[in-house]
């Protein structure tokens, strides 16, 4: 027990250090001066150095040994506990300091220059540092794949998603790719034959949009004595323990997405909000993964917030804030709006049933760049051409094309499928809490997400990492991780089925 | 030179831990949700285990006296470095670290307790704790000073400005106590045979004076590119290196207060922007103690901000964004409001000439509290007599008399004399910068401040820690400090005297 109790502190104050991180993370994204950008990498850089350190101390990897011999003493959730301690550890102690220094680095500086990249459209500009930060990417995963036992690219994705393998991905994957592209078309001829919905006429006033969201936010639960709302170029769900931050970016020409995207991150914030409160500094006290991360918000937004229902309550305040007159402003026209299935350039701006092809295209090429198959500068071709496939659209430009997203410049390898899984499991996880409480569609005409939340909290955030991601699908929907309930969900939501 | 260079290494991560902790405490006093308190604190209590575990390992102090003896081979900027390392350290290595936890614990608990204990009046619900957090710092400063070969009290000064010594306090102070009551007896009767300044008719929205204090700052010349101005209920300067931060409170009634509190802070902020580019992260690249931060301060704010000659370009601009009409906007009002001088009980409130009185008897009180000459049941008492005594007031209740301020209940005992001591060599830099630069007080009327802000730079903020305090007031006015020019100053502003 003096083992255990040991490790305890010892990942209370790495979990301290990490919520520092977390807000100098957010803060970086929201209000930091631009010239305390490096000043602010080196201090985050300084943060990881020290977690991982204390992380990958030797005397750690003793205390774990100790506490494992000594196991049986343990109740259930230190067990539980213990096991995510190896985790971490076995994760970091995998990786030099050097190379963790080097790469942290690395990655925040093609990420800067990214910024800059993208805004011109320069992959000329971004490719040496984008190809350094691969290299070191692969380094990294090579190391953790060695001591892990596993293949570069599926200790990567471990660290996103605890358990998770390509070998699992693959046969998903592969079914939706053989799928999609036909779903697609069938429900853009659907579409096609009935009145497309009116745009919702504008302006709409940042105060307005801000105040209804944060309106919304308290409706579906979130806790505003432990977190808040600001604006943010890129949206996410950050911050620190009892302190979730959620940003969003508002456009006065259109309500409508700011407003969704402010629900997905409100997704994102409950589980957090809701993880279990004996153990929110220690590692089973954590969410379990990004796929199920993922499914929270897909859960709120997708499952819940973009149903006929919810767009019943919705409507009707939509007009009130935004003195909206016509038509355009009933409930069917917004569900029509928000269920509206188009191929687009950006990833994330896509609907529901054409984000999946983005994500198979980055899942291609990213293990490709992994697996040395792919070189940087091949890559805004096979992006294009990947494009072109997957969903019959030319790219422009790199900044439309394989410029869009943050993650690769800032060294996130094996982060993009997990979008995709966490799709499947919020349809997974929403089709059995309905099974459960059948009155959560006449809750969400009423914008009552009570009951949802008691059973998301109850089933998914109470959980933290108590239990494996296929665990916790097995307990809570009956079978692990899988593509059914999420097609299902999108023929009977796209063409009236079942 | 490897034994300094890895030194610089080791404190350039004390530093990035440093900065962390700074835009943590920022955020906890302007955005932190309520319910992120407890793990804020954790956090920051963290950071500075860390920052004081690597600061007090064995091989510092190795490391230090290995580049000790190598000394002959390191630049002058090196060698000041390494002093200052040295400085560091021995104060950091002369507490036992259970003292360390036990008094920092204790500081945090008293300064909690006194929350409650000063807004229900009740001196009796703090003592034992302000008498346990009194013991605990005096043996603090005895084991410093035991290291140091100081006395405790001058062992806990030497913490917030390095070099100052009771010695070089008390003739100062000594003066200012048989000068200052018979000073403040005459201004006030100058002032009260002249008509009594006008108050400037509000209401003063935010948003203005919000816009006019960021022009005013951007005169003065502070770095938005590396800062900000914020909100919070007591206004500081804090941050991080290149991401100086200062606060400010709003008040609708009042707006000439916030407006010389942003000027005040952006004095601070200056010196921190203005720190030598090269020694950013080292120890030597620190601003240089207490009493020379808060002389930049009050040099923009006393002595630039509230000159006859700043309040020229002011008024007009004050005018002009609160659409004022009548004589109260003349610039000769505006400069009787920032000049009237007024006995009063609390301390951050007082005009510049009855400010030091609130000094020297917290001065006295402390220092009697740390050799033990005073105990903690008879500090109301002391503090009543003393107001009397000092500024002729009678103190009707202990929140507004010895519960009004943080510093003695938070732990802070030694830092009081630096805002007087600071008051000194503002008068005294500023003197030098006018015989340097004539043309300043014309260039305060156009609301120029090149020519001062150059001189400070390079007189002050770009020396870093490079000099000893004395040194520098020395080098750059002519003399160590002292209380003449500060008096000349008073006589002149407030006599019309020289």
């Amino acid at each position: 027990m003096r083992a255990y109790r040991s490790l305890a502190t010892r990942f209370a104050r790495i979990g301290a250090v990490e919520d520092a991180a977390g807000i100098l993370g957010w803060d970086a994204q929201t209000l930091m001066p631009k010239g305390a950008a490096e000043g602010r990498a080196e201090q985050l850089a300084q943060l990881r150095v020290i977690a991982h350190e204390i992380l990958t101390a030797a005397e750690t990897g003793d205390l774990i040994a100790q506490a494992s011999d000594d196991e049986a003493g343990l109740g259930a959730w230190e067990r539980a506990n213990l096991r995510e301690m190896r985790r971490a550890y076995l994760h970091a102690s995998a990786v030099p300091g050097d190379l963790v220094a080097v790469s942290s680095k690395a990655s925040s500086r093609s990420e800067m220059v990214w910024r800059e990249a993208r805004a011109t459209s320069d992959f000329a500009m971004l490719a040496p540092h984008l190809a350094e930060t691969l290299r070191l990417q692969r380094e990294v995963g090579e190391a953790k794949g060695a001591a892990l036992g596993l293949a570069p690219y599926d200790a990567l994705l471990d660290g996103y998603d605890p358990g998770m393998r390509r070998a699992v991905i693959d046969p998903l994957f592969s079914r939706l790719r053989a799928i999609l592209p036909g779903l697609i078309g069938t429900i853009r001829d659907r579409q096609a034959m009935m009145p497309a919905p009116m745009p919702l006429p504008g302006p709409f006033p940042v105060e307005a949009q801000k105040a209804l969201g944060l309106a919304l936010m308290r409706a579906a639960g979130f806790d505003f004595e432990r977190g808040r709302l600001d604006i943010s170029l890129h949206p996410f769900c950050g911050g620190a323990t009892d302190d979730v931050r959620i940003t969003t970016r508002y456009d006065e020409a259109d309500a409508t997405r700011a407003l969704m995207g402010v629900l997905h991150e409100t997704g994102h914030a409950l589980y957090e909000q809701g993880r279990p409160p004996a153990w929110l500094h220690q590692p089973v006290g954590n969410a379990r993964g990004m796929s199920l991360h993922e499914s929270q918000s897909l859960l709120i937004e997708m499952q819940a917030c973009r149903s006929a229902e919810f767009c019943a309550y919705l409507a009707p305040r939509l007009r009130d804030v935004f003195a909206g007159e016509g038509s355009a402003w009933d409930a069917e026209n917004l569900h029509g709006l928000y269920t509206r299935v188009e191929p687009g350039l950006i990833r994330v701006d896509a609907d529901e049933v054409t984000y999946p092809a983005h994500i198979l295209l980055r899942y291609d090429l990213e293990t490709a760049m992994i697996s040395g198959d792919l070189a940087i500068t091949d890559l805004p071709g096979a992006f294009d051409e990947g494009m072109r496939d997957l969903l019959g659209i030319v790219v422009p430009s790199d900044r439309l094309g394989c410029l869009q997203d943050i993650h690769w410049p800032g060294g996130s390898f094996g982060y993009f499928p997990t979008y995709t899984l966490g799709a499947m499991a919020a349809a997974q996880l929403f089709r059995a809490a309905r099974e459960s409480l059948p009155g959560i569609p006449a809750d969400l005409a009423r914008g009552d997400f009570t009951a949802l939340r008691g059973w998301l909290r109850e089933n998914v955030h109470q959980r933290g990492s108590f239990l494996e991601t296929d665990e916790l699908l097995v307990t809570t929907t009956g079978k692990p991780l899988g593509a059914e309930d999420y097609m299902r969900h999108l023929r009977h939501r796209y063409l009236g089925e079942g």
